[in-house]
């Protein structure tokens, strides 16, 4: 079987590799070059790992729509990696631009403001250490990944320049169904619904049926319906607790239009 | 002075062109590659205008994330536009494969899939535009706007081709401060904060203090802390009402550790 992720050096390659270390299984794994492309080949079997949180290498919306549109792929588990960002080139002294993908610039933005660098925002952190390495410009300097600067054989001048230390990714694995070798006790559920009133309160009233029940709430998001005008649907991470899912569900039925469970989940350290 | 946003051609510039029949004063549009660089040029004066959910043309996290980072711009206006995706070619009997951005292609997929063509993912809509046009090759076909197909001289093959017609992004006007010639009746308020506690039923007493007053939230979205392991931040705009808004703040301070005012601005149609 395969399982499908984003290139070779990315955060979602590393972050698959883990995957397997859990999943029970022989899995090869395939390199996508979209979000997109990993959903459309997971559709037609296999197993997929896409980026979920606050990604450089991914827009979490997109992930979210393809969640939506993909009736039959489910999320099936989720870990967490730290990200850390490294400044690679060949003299830190003589730098004076930075080139990294657009997320990257903003989780090092003091860093690079203490140095008085000017910056360049480009696709990817992959893409900026290749230019920097083709360039062999000494004034360039790149925001990218220890791998990226070993395979363009440059040189980390600072590592780990992040503004903010704890700065995670979160990535799951996506398909129909896996088995894993070892489970872990936190489990999660993700549900995606809509609301059927647009008024003040309607929303209060589905974090009350959470609340009541003592169930711990880890992600709330709203985006705008597409299909109807002033409507919004919401996307909720909450705890599995011994409560009842069904019973869960059921009383959120009450308040919404439509209601999907995008996946009942592990979640790996 | 200088209205920053994204290159020719984009829905970017386009809500930048609308913005401008509102504001008082002259203002130069500049194109910037990013809108990490919108953020950084906006911040040594001038304007900017930025999408700020659901776009082919930008993060929406990097929109937030940035808005958190820089201080001293806040959000002035806000706007949205339809999208509509085009079938751009030579001619459709011929096309085996469909290149397009990734969010766009999530946008067209049943449409796609009726037809029953490959697809391939590549960072923008207008560098598939690109790619069409310079292969020369009648089996591609490209999803993006009527301005790019005329910029390379290629044929409209199918027009509104997205799946849902009711597709909208919003963009912000953000800097320091603006005159507009006229307002409109709808305002709202933006507000960024974190919880004081993480545990069942936090968010919960936030949202009454909104319920309890008949405010209508039109937007919600929680993001992990990066600066605290296990906290949240979470992003909240709603419409702004005949309430006190310094009172409202004060009744939520009450369950935070810190509240930000992103922006108090008009809505225009």
């Amino acid at each position: 079987m395969n399982i499908y992720t984003l290139p070779k050096g990315t955060y979602s390659e590393k972050a698959t590799k883990k995957f397997l270390e859990y999943i029970d299984g022989d899995y090869n794994i395939k390199y996508c070059n979209s979000i997109y492309d990993i959903f459309e080949s997971v559709s037609n079997g296999g197993l997929g790992v896409v980026p979920i949180e606050n990604s450089i290498e991914g827009s979490v919306s997109l992930t979210q729509d393809l969640l939506l549109q993909f009736k039959n792929i489910k999320i099936l588990g989720e870990l967490s990696l730290d990200i850390h960002h490294n400044l690679i080139g060949y003299d830190k002294d003589k730098i004076k631009i930075i080139i990294s993908h657009p997320q990257a610039l903003a989780q090092c933005r003091n860093y690079i403001k203490r140095h008085g660098w000017e910056v360049k925002a480009v696709e990817s952190t992959a893409k900026a250490v290749k230019i920097v390495a083709e360039s062999k410009d000494e004034n360039l300097g790149a925001i990218g990944s220890k791998e990226s600067a070993e395979y363009y054989n440059l040189k980390i001048l600072d590592k780990n320049i992040e503004d903010y230390k704890n700065n995670k990714t979160r990535f799951i694995l996506i398909g129909k169904n896996v088995k894993f070798k070892t489970l872990p006790k936190k489990y999660k559920v993700s549900i995606v619904f809509e609301l059927k009133e647009d008024k003040p309160g309607a929303l209060y009233h589905i974090l009350k049926e959470f609340a009541e029940r003592n169930i711990n709430l880890t992600r709330i998001e709203s985006r705008p319906s597409k299909k109807r005008l002033g409507t919004y649907i919401f996307y909720i991470d909450f705890e599995d607790s011994k409560e009842d899912l069904e019973e869960i569900i059921k009383s959120l039925k009450k308040h919404t239009t439509f209601i999907n469970i995008l996946g009942r989940y592990p979640v790996f350290d």
